[in-house]
């Protein structure tokens, strides 16, 4: 059986001006994940506020998720991997708390006990397949300082259509200094580079992934940037089962997903939705917003697997409609 | 769409020597919820230590309710109603701490919040209906004492064949003592009983049921004596709507479970899933023990209603069969 798990959490890197899109505003951010949890498992808002949207009005990809859940059936999991506000749906804990602004000196305590409680939970579940998905505000930038951290060259997506790169860089570069640690001073230490550098959706990611992967699950990881970002986690961690990157066009069109899966020894998958064709705010995703998180890139994997890839474009997608429209629960 | 809730906790007043089966002892049975919550969730053990059974090895309910999950495949969602020992299952919050023995002055603190909270969710809630069960060890001393707080006449069952109603009462008797409250002097005050004569899973369901049942979810109480307190509370609460309690002929064969519904306005539902026919350790239920929990009955009613009731007297139930024999993770 193939399980989607959903790691849900946040980071105060994401409140730095411009580092965002997810969420119209610095408060909304905070409830994004918790929200796009919800959204996954009741196909609505329970707890949560508002449904997360990009300034423009781009829903978010929790809608693509679970619309595609809907079609296709597969089974949901959300681990609690530092949500910063109240959510409806049901979490497994892992010991995960919000992660603070990378530029502070020990932003991720919990990090290297949250990598170790997820990668023995990771080792019990029961599951053939794990297809895996983040939610974090803030998350590419502190993927990107994961990633320096262990020595892995990446380029960062963004949920902006303006990729604020230089910005990012400057955070990481800062947060270098905060933290005892040189650019690849992390290698083969996934754990601090989780803790210095990234936050605890990375942590969370990356052991699931390691310990299912140990015990013989195979592992998809659904997404663009910060799931490179996991993979090189998991490789550092000395762990070298075959890993499936699965993204869609609208993140490998702009970052080089093919070529760091490549480097890391993963399977990249990428798929196109053909969102432009619809009359909806999903169009956006084309134009280069959103691009990616919630799984998206995963689910759509299932999505073609199961045939139903084709008909996202132009059929009926009930729960972007119904979340679209949405003012609140 | 139909859900089936697992409401899990604890309270201490289990520990008193002779009061509940669930768990062969007293350390095993701190893990009962949390392993009952992840049998229902994934079929097997994720992070409990061991399967909970009867002191003679008789299975836990929840694996008759996985069993027809199994087979009916409906949704799951366990709530957190003060669970003492970790779980791997999801689990929603509503605030519920482990409760204390009754005996003591004010033995669940966090249960009117956890009442509200759960009351909140449960009108929040998308689906159609919910089925509701429970898994708290000592579970059903605690709802003899919330009936006499609100002044409701019941019997109590018990998951021992001899079901030690004296020590039940003393129990009960002397949480009166410890608290200012007197029998029926937490009329039309739930919250109350509850916190002063309750446990935090009769907290949770009461408020849940209420709630759902306020928003126009139906709603079936899936247990015995335990369900019965648990209507009382709905109703005391001044929800009015039709309610229904699902139990089982090892129950209803002991307590009187229809005429506590009726006296309730509450319809009752007693199925008889036939396990005298079977050869393994669920015959022992037709025997007198267990009986009911872990939303059983619950269980068993959609499983009539989805026709396969009478196979699972004879049939093969693989989750009894895996869990029955298992010594643990």
């Amino acid at each position: 059986m193939t399980r989607f798990v959903l790691v849900a959490g946040t980071t105060e890197t994401a409140r730095i001006d411009g580092i965002s899109a997810a969420g119209a505003d610095r408060k909304a951010m905070a409830h994004t994940p918790s929200a796009d949890a919800e959204l996954i498992e009741y196909g609505r808002l329970v707890r949560s506020p508002v449904v997360p949207v990009s300034p423009t009005g781009c829903p978010t990809p929790a809608a693509v998720t679970r619309a595609v859940q809907e079609r296709v059936g597969f089974e949901t999991l959300v681990v609690d991997a530092g949500l910063a506000e109240p959510t409806g749906a049901a979490t497994v804990d892992v010991g995960a708390k919000p992660g603070r602004d990378i530029r502070e000196a020990d932003p991720v305590p919990t990090a290297p006990g949250a990598w170790v409680a997820a990668r023995e939970f990771g080792r019990d579940l029961p599951d053939d397949e794990l297809v895996i998905g983040e939610t974090i505000p803030g998350g590419t930038t502190t993927a990107l300082g994961v990633c320096r951290a262990l020595g892995v060259d990446i380029d960062t997506s963004s949920s902006l259509p303006e990729n604020p790169v230089d910005l990012k860089r400057e955070v990481v570069t800062a947060a270098f200094t905060a933290s005892d640690l040189d650019p690849g001073g992390a290698a083969y230490r996934p754990e601090l580079a989780v803790r210095f550098l990234g936050d605890p959706v990375l942590a969370v990611v990356g052991g699931l992934a390691a310990g299912a992967l140990e015990s013989g699950t195979d592992v998809v990881l659904g997404g663009g940037t910060q799931m490179l970002a996991a993979a090189a986690l998991v490789r550092h961690a000395g762990v070298a089962n075959p890993l499936t990157v699965a993204s869609t066009t609208y993140v490998a069109g702009n970052a080089d997903v093919r070529g760091v899966a490549a480097a890391l020894d993963c399977k990249a998958v990428v798929t196109d939705p053909g969102f432009e064709k619809r009359a909806d705010t999903l169009s956006r995703y084309a134009a280069g917003e959103a691009k990616e998180g919630a799984g998206m890139g995963g689910a759509l994997l299932l999505a073609e697997r199961a045939g139903v890839l084709d008909g996202l474009g132009d059929g009926t997608l009930e729960v972007v409609e119904r979340v679209g429209s949405a003012d609140g629960p």
